[in-house]
């Protein structure tokens, strides 16, 4: 049976980990990383669970099933443990925890499981060390190269190569911790880091797609020129032309089709450094970092074009010149619908008072690189004012148990042979 | 006679003073703005005229008249010497190196002026070192106190008091730098510090008013939140506000009427700064630095009150709260009338062939503090591409040697008991 008081237990224990005043500080390969990691591989160890290490350090926590057939395809679950600076005891370890959770109760009441089951904590999920996100899954999905491990590094200089030779982790045989065995199913449980279930009052979102960036750099080339002596007519004012580019990217992110209550894309100009940014000089340099997100890649690439064309006619009819610089442009992922209707059929069963929202998810997350592996599916639970990625995150141990017994009862069905995705 | 080689002279000695790889760092009351005071002062002396500083530390250069009574007038002229750091070799030195000129000549040519003529060299006239500008001038005119003198204090927490007692000043004695004596008129050349002359190709702009700034800041706060996770009707973006602000002072400024060619009014969103400023997170609080200006007080009240009800508008509209920071709230300097058309007649005059463009002045100077004390009038000339306060800053020695024609030509005037203003 889930245990509300093991999950705490397990919460306490991590929350007394790599944390400062502000936050968390389980940085990816860094000492309170792998300490909570290290008390993680105990309690799977605990569960019964026979572990492998690939070469990047994702840790691989097996329970066998009944049928011992090398070509019996695992059920696969997990998420990460690592943070941000300053993060919150939620982010990554709801999920983890979850299915240590599953695999302890599975082993308290003896359950006999068909396919064999996995449960994954991947390595270094948050992008706040080396700069990209999701490194563990990208190395068992073929989507890491050695050359890239040499090429990151975090802010003190340390390559990811450097990083995990430091953990006695084996990066130049990088190519082996690609994952080729058959599975059935991966799923993840995750905070949701948004404000969408909290508002609705529901526990439980089911997640139908992972949005995925596109991001790029406007370089605004104004004219500094004195506040007070250039007339309104021969002013070339950067951060003129960069409100009407952050407002543009407002309204036409806002205009595209609503998909069950959430807009298909949403842009955010989230820098805007100007320059030299004193009372008494117009503006002339000013740079935006503009990010737009959908979890349909022709919206998003639709409304990049929109936006870029307007960039155009404003450098037009303003004459000032400009630059784009593009940053990154990642491919968003569907997610099974099979899965999802699993999912919202298997919580109507086990938790009948619960109502559950499908719905996509802004953020990246392991589970986006699974999604053409085998069917993927997603569990996301409310976090408190929607806040992540911050000291002040949070959520409700009960929402936790719940998504957890969820996690449960699919991955029980998954297990059977005869349970078909 | 004006000589254009011993300006060019005099420019290219103080181009020995005080200069670094970006510019000239000749601030008030240091080293470099020091040694360029005293080889003004050796070259006053060698013009014949007595010196008088007074307890600021502002030269008043006399050359007396031929009317030697107590009460006849002196008929004023002048501008300062120090700089911004990183700043040109024209600014201020322009106007000083003009009055000398004049002078000179006027020594050389035995002219026999019957008023008193004075020219003042101003201490401290840029903001750079103290954060307020046209000190000397205030203190001549009563607007310093020996509490500001206290109070106000460089970046190494020097305070002016200081700086003062280091050049054997009198800061105790403040209140005997108001300058009490009868004036006629109080003349200043200066380089425009915009682009409307080198715009419109006109070698000589007179001013009309000299604008002030009334400046605050609008504090936004809006909410940092996860521009993947949250859908557009959900946000509060601190970036989307300021933006449709920054707009509205452009519109709004641009809407005023237009006198001789130049808006009434301008405004300027100088300051953006948007926290936490990465590019995937919604901006939060932001806050702008807003600049108005006018020559017209009214016309300043009036877009000022037109943009704070936007403000207040914008807020409503999109649920996020801002609060309004008052930094200055300045009165502009109508020129005398009378002061334009003397120099418009004598320009007439002495050079028939240079076009002159009656023009307010955007940026503060020294002569607007006398204008309330006497008659006071301004000659701008052009400056390249309209840079000042950089060290690319440049003036032809043709339009400062004109200029200069049409100086002593008023002060000529100027200097007769019967020509009136």
């Amino acid at each position: 049976m889930i245990s509300k008081e093991r999950l705490q237990k397990h919460l306490d224990t991590l929350a007394a980990i790599g944390k400062r005043e502000d936050g968390f500080y389980r940085l990816a390969f860094t000492d309170d990383d792998w300490q909570g990691r290290d008390y993680l591989i105990g309690e799977m160890k605990k569960a019964g669970l026979s572990i492998r290490v690939d070469a990047f350090g994702n840790v691989i926590a097996r329970r066998e099933g009944t049928d011992a057939s090398a070509d019996a395809p695992a059920v696969l679950y997990g998420s990460h443990a690592d943070s941000v600076p300053g993060g919150g005891n939620f982010d990554g370890i709801v999920g983890t925890l979850c299915a240590l959770e599953v695999m302890t109760s599975l082993q308290e009441d003896g359950f006999a499981n068909e396919l064999p089951l996995e449960q994954i904590l991947f390595m270094c999920e948050e992008s706040s060390r080396f700069g990209a996100a999701t490194l563990g899954s990208r190395a068992m999905r073929d989507e890491l190269t050695i050359d890239d491990l040499h090429r990151l590094k975090d802010k003190q200089g340390v390559t990811l190569y450097e990083a995990l030779k430091s953990r006695d982790l084996r990066p130049d045989e990088l190519p082996s911790a690609v994952y080729t065995a058959p599975a059935k199913a991966f799923l993840e449980v995750h905070i949701e880091q948004g404000k969408v279930l909290e508002a609705k009052n529901i526990p439980l979102g089911l997640v139908t797609g992972i949005a995925a960036p596109t991001r790029f750099r406007v370089h605004i080339d104004g004219s500094a020129d004195h506040s007070g002596a250039t007339p309104m007519g021969l002013r070339s004012d950067g951060a003129c032309f960069a409100a009407e580019v952050i407002l543009a990217v407002e309204k036409i992110a806002s205009e595209y089709g609503k998909d069950n209550d959430f807009p298909a894309v949403v842009g955010t100009v989230g820098i805007v450094n100007v320059t030299p940014n004193v009372m008494n000089v117009i503006p002339g340099k000013v740079t935006l970092g503009i990010d737009i997100r959908s979890i349909s890649a022709e919206a998003k690439a639709d409304a990049v074009r929109r936006i870029r064309e307007f960039v155009e006619e404003v450098s037009k009819r303003r004459g000032i010149p400009y630059s784009v610089e593009p940053v990154s442009d990642e491919k968003p992922a569907v997610l099974s619908e099979a899965a999802v209707n699993l999912l919202a059929d298997t919580a109507a069963e086990v938790l009948p008072e619960a109502v559950t929202l499908r719905m996509p998810s802004g953020a990246g997350h392991d589970a986006m690189h699974w999604a053409e592996y085998c069917p993927t599916g997603m569990i996301f639970i409310p976090c408190r004012d929607g806040i992540s990625h911050n000291g002040a995150e949070h959520a409700e141990i009960d929402d936790i148990t719940d998504a957890c017994r969820l996690l449960e009862a699919a991955v029980k069905k998954l297990s059977c042979k005869d349970v078909t995705l």
